[in-house]
């Protein structure tokens, strides 16, 4: 007998036969003699709709009182989660993140999660119920609502994993799993039936967004085994493992890209010891994050100072440059707002030569041209112009074979 | 400097517009140096919107469950009431009835109030905050949610001055107060400037629904000044306190009514013991209500034995006397479905004889006759066919002056 965490999302529990759905669901889980904790998160539209409320109200809404209202949304979906499993004759009890004793900080709309107090869980599963538990939310020592922030019922469902030492936390969503990259610009791309910690979270920053990040950083840290399934269709989905466990793993997992990238050049900068904190100062003052960074030392003691934000924030990096551009002795300013990037991640590069080179040949071979290069333990990301992303996706594809069972 | 426990309804709360008015009249109220603890209902229409959800799933969803849902509601208008007094620069900080410590008993869906915890919404007063919750709900000893059953709001706003031993505890509705009788039988019906409880309990059950009557009772037993007034209107609505503060006041307070009702008699059912029993006993095992019973002894060892009851149930309890009227020997079995009760109401008419007859001679100078009377210490109630209700009414209203101040 196991003990599973199984998380719904919004659209999974966005209307009452999707929730009778998820119900049926756990029955089948449960009539295979498994124990079952259920983490919702409000129905799809709900959080918006109340986020539109407090908005006609308050610009912003004071963080405490927008904890409160955005609580509601979850406690609606527990409650109606519980009466379709009573319908349906399995014994249930709802619970709001500060009834299943998850203790956060006092960090509101980004909640930290300190404990969990599992004595009333364990018990209903002791007595043979399902326990239902509000995504997204927790209490403070004080008794105050927090909320752990968009995607936070990833995080609830990963913690009372954690806390419950149960054998696999699954995440079900709208997608069937993690793919090697997106089916959308490589039909050929294949589900992938494992992925690590580190690689998932390469491949989610990078823009495969299947799981909050901070969920995943949570799995890895207390060695949660946590499998992305989809709601709607059966599968085993994608187990996320803290080590790669079969050694004959295949070097590549995916490919990762990134639409949204804009890059700026310094150039022909003095090079001396400070400069790229001069540089990335004042952008990180304006509250712009900075991607990739890139410097190429020219031998003549100067050099060009390159790196990557997201493309909104490009005009006002730009701005910036500008004005910094004299006190800082640089020639000029450019920048590149139609790029893209495309990366390769797998923890078998860590011990296996020969990846980027393979990687570069395939990329000139379609006649790409190469803007930018960053490679880093479990990932090379290369930068390159927005109207190759799809073929350059292809080519990586094709040329690591991805389509192929390992 | 006093403290105010003001309770605003769902209609008071039904849009961020007079969210935003309550906001308004509560920043006004502490202007004059008052404490504030505000207590607050859902929004009109979501209570029935959840409810729709849960009824979706489950007929009879389950209580714990149903109060899981139906306890978001004013945990929404907490939050957003919050917002709006801090947006106009007032602090204040929401709390749901488990955060302010109101606990329960386990009844489910009708709780009832067990005790209040005030430290908390003591120590922000004492920082000068407004302190919002949220009506209708509390908390189990064990830390499930429960609700008061609707209406409830009252009660928790009753229960907090209590706690509190606030100076007055002030229901805002979409009335501004008690009338002598309803304004749309009667234009010349006076607002009362105070009632007692006892008058307004009779007024309640008698169809002049302000207030929830388990509200009253709570104020009642309490000893706490309660005030009806109106969330759209200034004026000082109407007082209900334990004693008749003027000695000078009245004799009669109002006169309620009641459309609803239906009347049914067994003809002469032989005059023995037990015999009130064997017939309300099958009715109320039916759950059906009895309003008024009237039982008139012939002299010959018969007697006519009359009750009234809601008129949805007049059908099934007419069945009821249909089945039972041979074992008990009655001759016959009438009823009159289109029948009303029309009640005087008054503390005063307790000391003082004369009042039977002048609403009697009343009655008769405009032709109503009389089909049935029953009397309490403080209320005449009498029944008199459907079409006669309106001139009834302002025929009394007339008769005992109620339209002048006293």
């Amino acid at each position: 007998m196991a003990l599973y965490v199984n998380k719904y999302g919004g659209t999974s529990v966005g209307r009452i036969d999707r929730i009778q759905n998820v119900a049926e669901q756990v029955i089948k889980a449960r009539q295979q003699g498994d124990d079952l904790v259920v983490v919702v998160s409000a129905m799809s539209g709900e959080t918006n709709r109340l986020l539109a409320l407090a908005h006609e109200i308050q610009e912003q809404p004071k963080p405490r009182e927008l904890d409160v209202l955005l609580a509601t949304g979850e406690q609606v979906t527990i409650a109606l989660l519980a009466m379709a499993l009573e319908e349906k004759g399995c014994p249930a009890r709802s619970y709001t993140g500060a009834q299943a004793g998850i203790v956060t900080d006092a960090a509101h709309t980004k909640a930290r999660v300190e404990s969990i107090d599992c004595d009333v869980i364990r018990a209903d599963l002791a007595a043979g119920r399902v326990v239902i538990v509000a995504g997204f939310q927790g209490v403070t020592e004080e008794g105050d609502i927090t909320t752990l922030g968009r995607g936070g019922s990833d995080t609830t469902a990963v913690a009372l994993a954690a806390a419950l030492k149960a054998d696999e936390c699954r995440i079900y969503t709208d997608v069937d799993g993690v793919y090697t990259t997106d089916p959308r610009v490589e039909p050929r791309a294949r589900r992938l039936k494992q992925i690590t910690f580190e690689e998932m979270l390469e491949m989610a920053s990078l823009g495969s967004k299947v799981l909050q990040i901070r969920s995943v950083e949570f799995a890895g840290k207390y060695n949660v085994p946590l499998r992305v399934l989809s709601s709607f269709e059966e599968g085993e989905g994608t187990l996320i493992t803290y080590e790669a466990q079969d050694m004959e793993k295949a070097l590549i997992s995916g490919i990762a890209f990134n639409r949204d990238e804009a890059k700026l050049t310094l150039e022909r900068v003095p090079d001396r010891p400070g400069i790229a904190h001069q540089i990335l100062g004042p952008i990180a003052d304006a509250n712009i994050e900075v991607d990739m960074i890139v410097q190429n030392i020219a031998g003549d003691g100067a050099t060009d100072f390159t790196f990557t934000v997201h493309r909104n924030d490009y005009k006002k990096a730009m701005d910036i440059l500008q004005q910094i551009r004299q006190d800082l002795g640089a020639e000029g300013v450019t920048g590149d707002a139609d790029i893209v990037k495309v990366s390769l991640v797998g923890v078998g590069m860590r011990s296996h030569a020969g990846i980027a080179s393979t990687m570069f040949k395939a990329l000139a071979d379609d006649g790409i041209n190469i803007r930018m290069i960053s490679t880093s333990e479990i990932k090379i990301s290369v930068v390159v112009d927005e109207k190759y992303l799809e073929l350059a996706v292809r080519s990586l594809h094709e040329a690591f074979d991805l389509g192929k069972e390992p």
